[in-house]
């Protein structure tokens, strides 16, 4: 049975030393003192760990299933649900307007991460539902939001978002899916979409589905797609539920993971629908949903890592497998438990300093957004509409490769599906793809968001690293281990955005050949500076006298990991897009 | 549903052109003339494709069952397994003094290829079967071969490898295995195993375990450690079966993938055992199977990418989502083909150049290990023994990376279990870790196999990488895309071993934090000379007139691809060498 516990005092330490969350000037953030986020994690974990977790083994074994076109979510799922709506987990950072606690984004993202890696296939039930939310309060109706609001907010209903259709996902232009006005305003919403998380199941008396689809004789292709609200059940005008509407669940999809939640294929035949925002505008409003959703896809990942690293470490602690080669460290036992191992601990090691970077990196994403929305920041908007594919796609290829290296810690047993790390592995997989696939991320990043505004944001984003390392150039204790790496690798990503200037213009291939390294580049690059914050932080705690050192002279340690171990990274990112898409398009579609 | 085709076309270039096995000076190999290799290799690609092939999704979603202690195969395994046998193809390499048809080590292995493409759960009954053939035929009594070896070389009987228990995998001096010698010469056999391959099933009438066990009062710990031959059905004199043998079937272990195969928990309750080899001396016995087994593992690595591949260029070529960034390519079509997108290529050259070059490193193995064995040459002996980690650690690392890369091509479709590609990803997992998990696979490259013979053969091998540089230099279709990355990277690797050698002798550490950085960096340089000498030989067979240009000029722009895009790793690897032990043991194991 895989063990967790939250991470209380390293999400304390990004909120507090990394952030200073409470010192920062933005509406709601003068509450979030180290005792009360403080409370709110302890009694996050402590749901996590007595609630979830046990649960993450019974969703993976049973599944969902589909009975008489209703589907049965696992054991002890429902009375789960509850708890944490009982809890108000589910309503967080939702506007008080509509029974949320008006809580900044980052104080949810840091709650938020225990649930979902004690188990991510039931968190989603819940994320879903909160996209859904966001959507419609950003672009709803009043009357919409007074409908449908409260009651997602408290997950008595939740909701979903539609966008894959058979034949098409990323180009969504292609989509079938109609929409026929009605005379009341309704619409018909006729077809076919798939892939659709939470699309049914049994925790919420209803479901509120968001389904893009085009309204006839609207434009052609993308420019003609609209978003709907379509429920489950219709909700009468004094807000009770009416009929079942014409939404059915075709069939649930079999998933390499995330086996607690209900995949469905959903089919519309003419359900009753209601215009989200305004028509053949529906992309717009979808991203709302997307932008949140792929910063939640990035905290998935390294939440995956960050459980199979904890069951990694305490695999390695008790294994007792052959000896340190500087001699036995257990000698009363058989044998050394494996951490004394160099590659075991290299392997450890690479697990510990990317998902404590990534949370750093998450945390100081939800900052920006919380900037954004409640200070009406432009410069942080820009810059974390930059950032989300590299917080997306980065961080999801990284979280399931460790969660592999970390089934990697127990030999055979990692493939044995009764010690739980198989589970972690196949459960992170599915984060590299959905939300869009990260050859997606990467391309939205060098395609759209380098040159938006005129590259001003990338600009900014170089600008920020180099005052940075500038304002810190006479502290001896960070610049060799720290500012040196990260003004080595900011230049090598200077270097690709430059290789792409010069000769993207010339022929886009030169530029897109090379925009999956330049995600992993930029995720590096943004790690660094994260490592370089944390390590001058946790420098300064010690200087105050921290009484927990043991745990700030392991973040430094950490840190130096990371920068000696992990940056250097950048150079071959670099090697391989300074060679252009000569190599790449060489052949003709017939020969591979 | 999956699609598998052989790629006969390659397996001959690599055994002719690059190879040129009929030239060689080996005893067998003035048989392999192209005709012949050409119609082995035919037929074996028909018999993968038309009846292991369609077993492939058979065997993962019927997995194996244990019913009244006996396993049963899923549905077809057995009439497959019967026309395996009937068609020789258990036999092809083992000695024709019992049965086998003598074929070179080389030719069994491109014939393997296919078959473990095709379904490497099925093929692991035969693949263990040859392991344990190789080992009584290397240390068994004439008896022993008389008795046993003519039913295995056919797989009317087949074979296992016993080695895990429970507490341990890796360090099997702590194993509790007992035998207790009888009066007749025999052994009583007593312990647990398990993750035992093919341990039981109903594909043979009996089946030959071969069981590590400590002989009582012998020495501790590993030097105590001996081999045994443990029929599951005693053999009588005559040869005809006799009683059942105490050995039993605990368990069938849940796996993450290869489900057709039957992993099993053994028990042997005072089971009768025979000596295979010298008493004591079990570990340099199964050393000859581990050795055999690790680089079929290693083929397993790309055979299981080469599959993966085959469907994500397919998908490729028919998804059609997105236009090209330079302009429609498929402009009567709604979308064009995903393969049109720079970073679908980038994705599937990865994918191409890895399975090319591991197909090439592999089978120039095999020709390593003939000439050991059939020439008597030690140099060559010395230099497979260096290769074969990484052969097995590089290979199955990388070959279940482009499994998982190849899943990715398929978006939202990759994940769901009915279109395959998950299988691929979940059976490929295993091979990084049984045969010795890749880091043990790192630790035997850099604490064992380097130093062995004073490092003669590790000097051997830069020296040969510079002779061909030396002799190619004057070729200047090879020299700047081929031979100045080769030389670079083989410079690369000079470094990081100099750097062992002056850093290991103070603190191991130095050396043994390196190692699996090291142990693909050479992969990378082994991949390189493979693609250096395949552009050479492609530019020969152009010269020479070869009708079929297509193909050899892709080999050639798949090279360039490897030389440009993958090579650069070795930079990486040896930045992150050279920081030294010091980051990856700064923490206390508490500190975690």
């Amino acid at each position: 049975m895989p063990i967790y516990n939250a991470p209380t005092k390293d999400l304390q330490f990004v909120l507090h030393d990394l952030l200073k969350v409470s010192e920062q000037d933005i509406a709601g953030y003068e509450d979030l003192d180290r005792d009360f986020t403080g409370a709110v994690l302890e009694e996050a974990g402590k749901v996590a760990t007595a609630v979830l977790h046990p649960l993450n083994v019974v969703g993976d074994k049973e599944g969902c299933v589909l009975e008489n076109g209703v589907v049965r979510t696992p054991k002890g799922f429902k009375a789960a649900f509850e708890q944490m709506k009982e809890g108000g987990w589910t309503a967080m950072d939702c506007d008080p307007e509509y029974g949320g606690q008006g809580l900044p984004y980052v104080m949810n993202s840091a709650a938020m991460e225990p649930f979902v890696s004690a188990n991510m296939a039931f968190n989603m039930y819940q994320g879903l539902t909160h996209g859904a939310y966001s959507a419609i309060h950003a672009h709803g109706t009043d009357e919409q939001k007074q409908k449908f609001l409260p009651k997602m907010v408290s997950c008595e209903w939740t909701g979903t978002m539609n966008l894959t259709e058979p034949h098409c996902g990323t180009d969504l232009g292609l989509m079938r899916t109609k929409a026929a006005p009605q005379a009341d305003g309704s619409y018909k919403i006729t077809g076919q979409k798939i892939f659709i998380s939470a699309g049914d199941h049994d925790l919420a008396d209803n479901i509120i589905h968001l389904v893009l689809a085009k309204i006839e004789g609207g434009p052609e292709g993308i420019k003609g797609v609209s978003l709907f609200i379509v429920p489950k059940i219709i909700v009468n005008d004094d807000g009770s539920l009416g009929d079942r509407n014409a939404v059915s669940v075709g069939s649930i999809e079999e998933k390499m993971g995330i086996h607690g939640n209900s995949t469905c294929v959903m089919n519309y035949d003419g359900a009753t629908g209601y215009l989200l925002g305004t028509e053949h505008k529906g992309m717009r409003a979808m991203f709302t949903m997307m932008n949140e959703a792929r910063i939640g896809v990035g905290l998935q990942g390294y939440a995956q890592a960050e459980s199979a690293y904890q069951n990694a470490v305490a695999y390695a602690n008790d294994r007792l497998q052959g000896r340190a080669v500087t001699g036995a460290e257990n000698p009363d036992g058989p044998a050394d438990p494996l951490i004394v191992h160099p590659d075991i601990r290299r392997n450890l090691m690479d697990q510990k300093s990317f998902v404590e970077g990534a949370r750093a990196f998450t945390f100081w994403g939800a900052n920006l957004i919380d900037r954004a929305h409640r200070n009406g920041d432009k410069d942080a908007d820009g810059l974390i509409s930059l950032l989300t594919p590299v917080i997306k796609g980065f961080q999801t290829d990284k979280g399931f490769e460790y969660a592999v290296a970390a089934q990697q810690v127990y030999g055979g047993h990692g493939y044995i599906e009764e010690w739980g790390m198989s589970q972690y592995a196949r459960d992170a997989r599915i984060a590299m793809i959905y939300e869009g696939a990260n050859g997606v991320q990467a391309l939205d990043l060098v395609g759209r968001k380098l040159a938006q505004d005129g590259g001003k944001h990338v600009m900014a984003f170089f600008e920020m690293i180099k005052t940075f390392i500038k304002e810190n150039e006479g502290n001896e204790a960070l610049k060799a281990d720290f500012l040196d790496p990260l003004k080595a690798a900011s230049k090598d990503l200077q270097a690709a955005g430059m290789y792409f200037m010069q000769n993207g213009m010339k022929n886009p291939n030169h530029a897109l050949a090379g925009s999956y390294d330049f995600m992993h580049m930029m995720g590096h690059v943004c790690f660094g500076l994260m490592w370089a914050k944390m390590a001058k932080a946790a420098m300064e705690a010690l200087e105050g006298g921290a009484s927990d050192t043991a745990f700030y002279e392991t973040k430094i340690a950490t840190g130096r990991y990371y920068m000696a171990r992990q940056l250097p990274a950048t150079t071959m990112h670099l090697a391989r897009i300074n060679t252009g898409a000569d190599t790449v398009m060489a052949l003709d579609a017939a020969n591979f």
